[in-house]
């Protein structure tokens, strides 16, 4: 393994599979539909791959995209253009046809996720230092707008769970100051926040349902997790779910689980319970637990298909060799996959008919059939986490 | 206006605003992002539109697709092609960035819409004449199946509300045998159909619910419609809604409403009463009527944003000049527009921060803000009626 990740260099090598790609050399400006393109994120060497999900295959490398722990993606309106959030602050704007880097800005110290706003033009970094939120714009990435977080308590916060809204808003929690904001950006030379103060202890990260109404933060310094209503945002925010992170017999939390690895199928929440065996079962409609199914270790990610008929589940060291199916109607585990050690983040094909996953300590992305479980394709990545296709652009709250 | 039609021919020309667009000739293949594209049908000319929804303008037209009486498109998974079911039982395959025509076969002598498979290999297309579904090869147009619909009662029946569901399955409904089929094409060799006789009388359309779970079919025959759980076929034919299409006072059907004119936002679902001026709210958990929206005329479309928060209200004639916005809250009537006469079409845009509207009688599309009801913009179109952004791709049920 050592000698193959000596070999990363263009021209792009899978030396490890003895497959040699020069044809895909990241300089292929090919005219071609872009709705079946995504990306892989290679965090140790800050690359990316450019994947082309029908022919279930990377197309090739873009690197210099400096420190990708936790990094995520959301692309453009016209799904050509990805952005992507690393850890260093950096902001990268990157071209999935021709496969290059279009801009790179070093945006803040210390970064955590972004979002693009509804009509596409508005990409905003949510900071950890030096805090705030910051609004570019999406063609140049100009800044647009800097929004510092100070809340009630006088505290320059960090900001975390940051998440597009209809109406040209940006939704995010303020670790510390125990708030969470609605920035309208309609107006982007004077945006409009709404703040919640009295939002709960330390929101460390935050969902939004699919359709943009509801806005879940989960609390670091409390049980429980804190809702708003965007269709109601006079209620103010309502603490839901107070024993979600209490039980009999508490175990040591392994990772805190991504709240963006919520499924919401149906009527249905699932959720990662933090440091249990156990996969949470809510009912949207009052927001109240309705079940837990045992799964095999400590959840990170439960997916839902984009057909909500299945629950993908992976999970947290020691476990994190497995992935678990349940099914929808019966609650019940229907599957489970063993790909490899270091399964960090899985990809639905847009209508749900695959599963792409990055198994890191293996550098592979494997592909199954969501029908029959069967492995139906894989290929070398180097220690892959984030899989981001590019039918996210067409999705809210992301 | 009739100058303006005149002029209709290569290069394209939009004479009655004074604007050439003669850049747009239909030759650009340009090399950019497919996400933000979509066409126009005009069906009077058999020509579409290509048109972009982030500059909000039509690119080009391709002419020469037959008859296009209530036409429909599906998409590509890359998102580059559209598949054009016309009327006269032509299938036309058009290329979105040379804006040509890759392929078109004539594959029946009368037909009505179509689907795309899960995976994006097949594509099928629902007969009159000769009735039956054929299945092609979505690449090459070659036909891979031909299922005839041949029903208990012994009669070749035409076939209507075709659409995709998970598992390379299509399911479609007989008109003359009163039965629902459910065909599954894993294997497209030998294609496993699943029926279920006694579904109705006269199924005449149908609509699949977003998650790929509910088949529901509109009956001519008998008050009420059919609704197949996918999840669970083993329990047969529901009939649902048996008041649907009656009322103390039947008013003369001026258009059957289309059933995909149905909206699904969040528990409610939204539908067109037949012949009264009402759209009908129903509870999907247990599809039971839970209320009547008064509305300015026979609803034809009842269309849900993306985000659920608003539905948009189209009419048959005489009040087909109208559209109407309800509010999903409050169940209200919160705006109604005027665009002009002969509002056929609306399609979001993918994130629903526009919408766009074919005014067939004015010879325009217009383009409405959906939080602030502005016009932000319009172009003219010949007779334009449905429009399709490539969103759809990544669509279930379509």
């Amino acid at each position: 393994m050592l000698k193959w990740m000596s070999t990363l260099s263009r021209p792009f090598a899978f030396a490890a599979t003895g497959v040699l790609l020069a044809a895909c050399a990241g300089t292929g400006a090919e005219m071609r539909g872009t709705g079946d393109l995504g990306i892989v994120v290679e965090r140790a060497t800050g690359s990316v791959l450019v994947v082309d999900h029908s022919e279930q295959k990377p197309l090739g490398r873009i690197e210099g995209l400096g420190d990708l722990s936790h990094a995520s993606a959301v692309y453009s309106r016209d799904a050509r253009y990805a952005y992507i959030f690393g850890r260093d602050g950096g902001l990268t704007k990157i071209d999935v046809l021709t496969r290059k880097i279009v801009k790179r800005v070093v945006q803040g110290g210390n970064s955590i996720g972004g979002a693009i706003s509804q009509d596409g033009k508005l990409v905003a970094v949510s900071n950890y230092k030096p805090g705030g939120v910051k609004v570019f714009n999406s063609q140049t990435l100009d800044l647009v707008a800097n929004l510092p977080a100070t809340g009630v308590n006088g505290v320059a916060s960090k900001t975390v769970g940051l998440v597009d809204a209809p109406g040209q808003r940006f939704v995010y929690s303020l670790y510390d100051a125990n708030e969470i904001w609605i920035a309208d950006l309609t107006n982007p030379a004077s945006p409009r926040v709404q703040k919640f103060t009295d939002a709960g202890d330390k929101p460390y990260d935050a969902l939004m349902s699919d359709d943009g109404r509801h806005y879940i933060a989960g609390l670091f310094g409390e049980d429980g997790l804190s809702l708003v209503d965007l269709w109601n945002p006079d209620k103010g925010v309502r603490r839901i779910l107070g024993g979600y992170g209490r039980g009999e017999k508490q175990l040591p939390v392994y990772k805190m689980p991504h709240l963006e690895g919520w499924a919401i199928a149906g009527d249905l929440a699932f959720l990662p319970a933090i440091g249990h065996h156990e996969v949470l079962v809510v009912d949207r409609r009052d927001w109240k637990e309705v079940g837990r199914i045992p799964v095999h270790g400590q959840p990170v990610f439960a997916m839902a298909q984009p057909d909500g008929r299945q629950i993908w589940v992976n999970f947290a060291l020691p476990h994190n060799d497995t992935v678990q199916v349940i099914d929808v109607q019966s609650l019940k585990i229907i599957k489970t996959l063993k790909p490899g050690k270091g399964v960090l983040h899985m990809e639905f094909t847009p209508r749900g008919e695959k599963v792409w996953m990055s198994v890191r300590d293996r550098d592979l992305v494997q592909i199954y059939d969501t029908i029959t479980y069967e492995k139906v394709g894989e290929f070398p990545a180097i220690k892959p986490s984030g899989i981001f296709f590019t039918s996210r652009a067409h999705k809210i709250g992301l």
